[in-house]
């Protein structure tokens, strides 16, 4: 008699656990493709730090790797259950936070400014505006800029080598006015704020080339010159 | 003008991140208030272990907490977002758990069987058909059945201690139904299945309970008997 | 010029760190004093676990050595300049947390009920009322209180290796008394709820003990019988 | 009756710990607006890298914040009951030592020199001659002149980027003296210490900075000129 009831009670839970474990299956292989979409575009844009022509067609490169991820992205919002976004979100926030960074990275490449949340969502085929339904973290979003900082660091040092002297000024100013946003940000004690902590090394290290560069007279502008952020290549 | 386009970016966000912060706040306010009901409720429930004539006064103390506990639920579930049930269901997962698993053991001493998820929730005034609104988790009714278990463990031994020789065996009979039960369930590897494992220890120790009465001839039943569940005064 | 104007504002800070210094090392040297007499009452208050008949000599030899502990914490009070109770603390929390173990085991063994903080503070020479001045913490208090449950759960077990049969029953109402006493307490997530969490296993112990002379019959007292807590030997 | 006794001993130990954890988060709220008020310093204070115009006007806009914090050190020591400083410090240390770098980040921008641990309390609102009361502790005074001696080092760096060669050698001097004054204290073994061991690495790095300068002949002045510490825009 008892044991009928603890088994009917018992008896639909296997369908829901199986339901989510099979589901979890399903998101992992998306967020496969994804990231191995990431890796490629992370492979093209390399390029940066060893040529200073080929810079438009790895923007090029990654932009097709960016069309993956938004389908990726789009089968993922068709596999989570409405209302279910922050059940399973754990599995694609670390690829997510590297997809950002590399629209980013791409957009400061061709326009020298830094893409918003919203041109990002858009690129990644996500929604920004509703926070129940799939969308951009801004979490992900900020992660993801933070990496940008850390990888311009390493564009402003093989800038130089490549004979550029120009580039690290503009990206010092840059670097500095995301350090500027950031602290703006009200971070509570989080991975956010821990991240962040870091940036200040970007920052000082960027400096360091610029510093290097001014006091060699390497530089092409006059000291109290332009402040504008020139694209790339143009 | 660049660092306009950085700050107009990240302005919106502080709102963003200020209202999670408060609305955190304000969870972890209600949470309090379900802890301390589920308190009151352990420290009534306590008195099964030293007195046979009290169980179903204590029942009904506890019964008062779980007012107060549906109290509490409900203004959480007036809290969360529609769609972020899952974004913020860390906060309240340890002590509804502790909530189940009071409801749990009530039941079991006023009837003698396991409580439903359905009618958990029901007491609680939550939701269990729907899992995008506020519900009760499978996985959290599950922690709290298996709280149960080794509560019960800790009656068995005390009724003997008191001179009832019969519950030990009633109780032994229930929770190898509920390890049945466990074990029908497709667990995967995580919290639900490192706890179910040391379910069999409680198992072995009601087993041990019982075998200590028969050896020494202290059944009042026959060996084959009654497997009813006789409520705990009547 | 500089130079001597950093060198006069630092240097104050010298007289200010070595005399913090030194007083670290007078406070250690007391404490070790503390430390020491505590060690004692343990030795001579181990006689309990192996003898029906050396209790009151043991609490008598345990009472001379909070003597010594009194005196230790008369200097500790002289050493500590006013309102810096708090930055010295953490140099006799544990050894104070130790000695009111001793003193609540002392008393229970002589008169079978819980010290209270004041009476403790008084056999050692602090106060309670105020808490600016040198006095005995709530929290030490409630730690040694909780060192003294898992002692009991010791005593209980070779009682009945020494052939006593009721006081394992005597001690498992004490120690539920405690539980229940902690349970009322609004501990915060720290090391007093950590420690409190570890209660529930010496409750069970005993509990287990008095189970096992239960069943074998061997208590004394009928089932329903007595709840008083006679005296260790009279 | 036992259970009556203590439950007594308890009943007046759950006023104290509500008490102490309100108070608390008192604290915490007082501390987050220090923290935010320091962070818009900080923020204001950032224009040194990137302008060698804007420093009074950075300075100005940091003293109207330190007001900020003043209030709430000024509410700060209104909580703490007397004789209690030292038991709640741990809440304020952190953002202290940062608030004590910016007054004397400051305080070097407009003049030159130092800020004792005197002058820095008054601008906060806070006692030094006491130390039971409320005051500026001489450990959160010498880890805030630490941080500055690190920013300094980046300040020195930039300067070159913005053509001031003379600022250099002015902040290795005062660098160098800091490093004197430090070396005359006795620390012992712990935080500070460890945050002194990293001052080398500041006064090597400027030093490096004041070589290259010298070595390509871009000093302004005499080699065994001026050690006068010109404030930043005179």
């Amino acid at each position: 008699m008892q044991n009928v009831v603890v088994k009917e009670i018992f008896d639909g839970f296997n369908e829901y656990l199986n339901k989510e474990q099979e589901l979890r299956e399903q998101i992992r292989e998306v967020v496969r493709e994804i990231d191995q979409a990431a890796k490629e575009a992370t492979i093209a844009l390399q390029v940066i730090h060893s040529s200073l022509t080929e810079v438009s067609t790895a923007c090029a490169a990654a932009r097709n790797q960016f069309e993956v991820c938004r389908k990726g992205y789009q089968r993922l919002a068709g596999l989570i259950p409405e209302g279910q976004y922050y059940r399973y979100n754990d599995h694609w926030h670390f690829v997510t936070q590297r997809v950002v960074f590399l629209v980013a990275l791409t957009v400061y490449l061709e326009k020298g400014f830094l893409v918003s949340r919203d041109t990002t969502a858009e690129v990644l085929g996500m929604k920004t505006k509703k926070v129940d339904g799939f969308h951009l973290d801004i979490e992900d979003y900020l992660m993801g800029v933070l990496q940008l900082a850390s990888e311009l660091s390493r564009y402003a040092t093989n800038s130089v080598t490549l004979g550029d002297y120009d580039r690290p000024l503009v990206i010092s100013k840059f670097v500095a006015d995301l350090n500027s946003g950031f602290r703006l940000l009200n971070l509570k004690n989080d991975g956010l704020r821990k991240r962040f902590d870091a940036l200040k090394y970007d920052v000082k290290k960027i400096e360091e080339i610029v510093y290097d560069i001014s006091i060699r007279g390497l530089r092409g502008d006059s000291t109290t010159g332009s402040t504008a952020a020139p694209p790339a290549e143009q």
